[in-house]
C-alpha cells in the first residue's frame, strides 16, 4: 500500500532539506580552505574525509530527530556499516553529503551537498547547494525547478552534434570499466562540440537543468549522487533515462540525463553499457 | 639585436592589457546570453562566432593606434588570412578573443579573454579575464600572479597519485590524433585522483595557478590560447613545459603546466606524444 503525504507535509521537507543544506554547506565552507585529512575508501581515487562524515552525522541527526520514521540513506552511512541501501515506500532521504569529495580535496569549488526525498520510491524533493559559489539548485515534483529562486530550463538543442556533453572518469580504475568508459569518451566526442568533466553528478545534472551543456552520462554513480538532481534536471523540462534509454533505476549505479529525448536517443547507441551493480 | 623596454612603457603595455580585457569582457557578456551564430573551421567542433570576430577587431585597431610598431598575432586574423604567425623580438600582443568558443556557444560561464605580450620572444605580460564570472587574472614577468588583485599561489601536491589534473578533447575528430588523446587520458586518470575538463586552456592554466588542480597536459592548443596563461602559473610558482619535459615553446601547439616539476615529471612518461605542427 502506497503511502500518502499532504501537500503541507511536502512542504515542511522541503524547508527542511533547504535548512539543512545551508547548514551543511557552512561546515563545507569553513573546511574547504583548511588542510584536509584525506582517507580511501573502494580505490586509491575514492576519497572520503573528516568533512563528509561529520556532515554526514549531523544530517541524519536533524532527520531523525524531527521525522522519526523516515527512512535514511547517506553515502557515509553504507560505507561505514557495509549494508546496502534499500529503498521502500517511506519517506526516504537520500543525502550525500558531500557530492565531489575529490574536488573539496584538491580545492575546486564544484562541491555540492545534494539531498533527495522519495515517496513510494519516487524522487519528489531535490536539493543542491553548492556552498563555494553560493548555488542554491531546488525541486519540487511537478512545480519546476530553481536556481537562487529563479526558474530553470534546459537548451533547445536537439541534435548530438550541435551539443556539449558532461562524462566523467570516476574513481574505480578497473581496466575493463576504463576501456568502456574511454571507448564511450571517444564515440561521444567524435559526434558533439565536445565533452566537460566537473567532478560532481549532482552539479553535473544541476548544470544540464540550467542549460549548460546538453547532456550527461555516468556509470558507477550511487544513489545518492543523483536522488536530487535527476528531479532537478525532469523539473527544468529534461530527460533522465537508464544509459540503455529505459527507464531511470536509481539504484541503478548508471544515468543518463539531456535536455531532451533525442538528445538520448542519439547518444544511447554510442555507449558500452556497463553492468555496476545495484546499491 | 635585442629590443630594450623600460619598466614604465612594461606598466603601460600592462595597463593597456586590463583595460582591453575590460572592453572585450563587456562585448563578450552582452552577447552570451543572446541567440549566436555559430560557423565552422578546420572541423565541426572548431568553432568561431562574430562575437570572437567582432572583439579581435577591436582589440586589434586599439593596439596598432596606440603602439603601431608593435606585432600582433590574434587567433582570429591568422584564421582568416591563412597565414602561420611568427614571433620575432618586436613587442607582440598575442590576444585569443574568446577562448573557450564551445564554451560561449553553449553558455557555459568559463569564457576568457586571453592577451599575452612577448618581448624578445619571451612573455612578459599575461592577463586572462573571465567576463561571466568577473575574474581578472594577471602576471608580469617577474612580479608574481593575481586573481582580481589577491596574490596566486600554487598546490604543495608534489605525487602525481595525489593529484587532479585537467586534459581536454579538443577539437580535432582525427581518429590518430583523438587515439592518442585517448591513450594519455587513461594513463594519466589511472595514476592520478582525476581529471578534469573545462574546456578554455587560458583558463586551465590560471586555475593551475590557483591551486585548484595540479597539472594540465594539452596536444592542438595554439600560442593564443596559452601566451597569457603560461606566464600566470610560472609566475605563481608553478611550471610550464613542452610536454616532452624540455623547454616549452609557445608556438609548438603543445603544453604541460603543472603546480611543480614532479608533477611534470611524472606525467611526461605516461603520454604519447602527438608532433601538432606549429603555429
Amino acid at each position: 500500500m502506497s503511502v500518502q503525504i499532504l501537500d503541507h507535509q511536502l512542504e515542511d521537507y522541503f524547508n527542511t532539506a533547504v535548512e539543512l543544506a545551508k547548514k551543511a554547506g557552512q561546515k563545507i565552507k569553513e573546511a574547504f580552505y583548511k588542510e584536509k585529512n584525506v582517507n580511501t575508501k573502494q580505490s586509491a581515487a575514492d576519497l572520503v574525509t573528516e568533512t563528509d562524515q561529520a556532515v554526514e552525522k549531523m544530517v541524519q541527526e536533524i532527520i531523525s530527530q524531527k521525522y522519526p520514521t523516515h527512512k535514511f540513506i547517506g553515502e557515509e552511512t553504507v560505507a561505514v556499516d557495509g549494508s546496502s541501501c534499500t529503498l521502500t515506500d517511506d519517506p526516504t532521504w537520500i543525502v550525500d553529503p558531500i557530492d565531489g569529495t575529490t574536488n573539496f580535496v584538491h580545492s575546486i569549488p564544484e562541491v555540492s551537498f545534494s539531498c533527495g526525498i522519495t515517496v513510494n520510491k519516487e524522487v519528489v524533493i531535490g536539493v543542491v547547494y553548492v556552498p563555494i559559489l553560493d548555488q542554491m539548485y531546488t525541486a519540487k515534483k511537478g512545480q519546476g525547478s530553481f536556481f537562487n529562486g529563479q526558474k530553470l530550463s534546459v537548451s533547445s538543442v536537439t541534435e548530438l552534434k550541435q551539443a556539449a556533453l558532461i562524462m566523467e572518469g570516476g574513481s574505480s580504475r578497473d581496466p575493463d570499466i576504463l576501456k568502456a568508459k574511454l571507448d564511450n569518451l571517444r564515440n561521444v566526442l567524435t559526434a558533439s562540440h565536445g565533452i566537460r568533466a566537473y567532478g560532481s553528478a549532482a552539479i553535473n545534472l544541476c548544470k544540464i537543468a540550467s542549460g549548460i551543456c546538453e547532456g550527461y552520462v555516468e556509470y558507477g554513480i550511487h544513489c545518492w549522487d543523483i536522488a536530487a538532481g535527476l528531479l532537478i534536471l525532469q523539473e527544468a523540462g529534461g530527460v533522465v533515462k537508464d544509459t540503455t534509454g529505459e527507464e531511470v533505476d536509481i539504484m541503478r549505479r548508471r544515468i543518463t540525463g539531456a535536455c531532451s529525448v533525442n538528445i538520448v536517443n542519439q547518444l544511447v547507441p554510442l555507449l558500452t553499457h556497463l553492468d555496476m551493480g545495484r546499491d
